[in-house]
């Protein structure tokens, strides 16, 4: 069988199903102990298929409002109360939340111990797995604390997939669309004819995504310039996604607020960037086709561009974004105005009014 | 006048008394905007020596037991409300506990933001400033969260010695014994004979020492072998420190505490790796000297043998130290038993009987 791994400068991305080469990777690094991080989720469909023999389980709630300082400092504690050191591995199995947070916590313990991620949605295998960027959130600010920090390695295996439920699923498409849209015009239109999104190949469709997200983030892993290009959809996302963590009672996760914001952003390119109409139409008639209305309108302008302004990319107070000049074309550090938003958002209303 | 300055792989120790080229290169670097951070000594006696104009002001609360993650906390605050980003700089104005606790912060802050170290006091400019530790406390655990991370730059200054107190002044010593004893015998027999620690060109002995350091510190930047050597007299003392600002009124400074931590492990050095018996008297008395002494009586082995349990050296759960075969021959690694720190404990507290 043909080794479909990918290696990157400093760590190898394991695509291996049975995870069977996780314990002979464990083995050769003779560490002291082994810390397992968990949600109630992953404890229940995810760690049954974890081939690691001896380690110590940590467990916090699943979720966003949970990534947090308060959540890490009871990671930290229980590392120092169960006699973790340097040599000792922190494995992260789960999706973004436990990917971002174990790895911050793991990064910082001791001044940084090895950590493994086993990403178990199709969103973080797409995605939050590799590039090694780790945060949690602070206040109202999405991953404002953080570092980058490689892990030592991530292995991915769709077998997860047969236990995660049906929203989780489609939440990971919209990083696939995301990266069809900013660096695979090919890409785009294979995926976009889809009916459903489940398709049998889906470990085909990872791995494309996980060689573009490698491709961008071996050119400019600390998110100087190209890398930036990957949070199209974000700036606006993000917003909309902290404030429905705060307000709502079934928040938003986080593939489904990066689609509203990448029909915001895709207006946006429209008027802009005078990314084609047709273009405008193709993106939004795909996305509408597969994820339900948000009611945007319950929004704040107000509040959303207060948080904006707190968005990482920002320089000297300018908001700054991803556009599309065309699918496959983006540019970066294009200032936003408020008025830009304001009409991006009736853009959206009326969309999903047609 | 001839250049002092000390060039390390990615910053520059500037030389700089009078500090005026530090405008030059925040000037030349384009930051959005600058933060200083300050306790309410270093406000009072060192900001106003400081060439910069316009700048946001962080003032913490002066001491170790203000290391924490909750004074972190405020600080990511306070950058999250006055608008830092990126680009933005950050200034440490101050000793030891001002340059871990808020490179930490700046390296957290959206993944990374410079940051500048202007030690003010003689131990951080022997120490702390350079080598890209940064930690906070956790809990009773001294250093355990934290990094490595360069500054950008760093400025030496011995003009704000002119201000610092005369135990301020002397704790700074300790580093400067301990450089000697692991790494330059010569440096030891010209300290030695001092008869009290004020000399006029303490700047020479402070590049001398920042020489020491940076030889170790570019060898193995992360702690895996040589460095260990800098925590000579660290084993015992960090924990006698955590227990003293834990319970003592007026804590020992951190230089205080490695200075019993020297002496204790001094005679671990001539009981367990045969360090000559002149050498330890030479050390002892030349210590005892200058340092008056502890009541090390008060003090529960106990208490002290499980902080040191948790201390960053371990490995698998055996309690690793350094100890000399002779003056600037450090040998690392080496594993402690409980008695040999109640013996220690013993000697340290004859000594000062005689």
């Amino acid at each position: 069988m043909k080794n479909k791994d990918l290696n990157l400068e400093h760590y190898t991305i394991f695509i291996d199903p049975s995870l069977q080469r996780l314990d002979d990777l464990i083995t050769k690094k003779k560490y002291t102990s082994i810390f397992v991080l968990v949600d109630e989720n992953t404890k229940k469909h995810c760690l049954p298929k974890l081939p690691v023999k001896a380690f110590q389980l940590i467990e916090i709630s699943s979720g966003e409002s949970f990534k947090n300082l308060q959540t890490c400092g009871e990671i930290w504690d229980f590392l120092l109360k169960n006699g973790a050191d340097r040599k000792s591995l922190f494995i992260n199995l789960g999706g973004g939340v436990i990917g971002d947070m174990g790895g911050f916590a793991a990064s910082c313990f001791k001044r940084g111990m090895d950590f493994i991620n086993i990403p178990t949605t199709l969103l973080s295998q797409v995605d939050a797995s590799i590039g090694g960027k780790l945060a949690i959130d602070f206040k109202f600010a999405k991953n404002l604390i953080g570092l980058f920090k490689d892990p030592t390695a991530v292995f991915i295996s769709t077998g997860f997939f047969d236990t995660l439920p049906a929203n989780q699923f489609k939440n990971g498409w919209a990083e696939i669309f995301k990266h069809a849209l900013i660096y695979n015009p090919n890409l785009w239109e294979e995926i976009k004819s889809l009916e459903n999104l489940k398709i049998d190949d889906i470990e085909r469709i990872v791995i494309r995504n996980l060689e573009i997200k490698k491709a961008v983030v071996e050119i400019d892993p600390f998110e100087k310039n190209l890398r930036k290009i990957l949070n199209f959809g974000h700036t606006i996302g993000h917003a909309i996604e902290s404030l429905s963590v705060e307000n709502d009672k079934e928040p938003l996760l986080h593939g489904e607020a990066i689609i509203i914001g990448m029909i915001c952003e895709s207006f946006l390119s429209s008027k802009l960037l005078n990314m084609p109409q047709s273009e405008l139409l193709d993106i939004c008639t795909t996305l509408k086709k597969h994820f339900t209305e948000y009611d945007l309108s319950k929004i704040s302008l107000d509040e959303v561009w207060d948080i904006m302004m707190y968005d990482k990319k920002n320089e000297d107070g300018k908001i700054l974004c991803v556009l599309l000049e065309k699918i496959g074309k983006p540019i970066w550090d294009i200032p936003l105005q408020k008025a830009d938003v304001e009409s991006a958002f009736k853009y959206y209303i009326d969309l999903y009014e047609k």
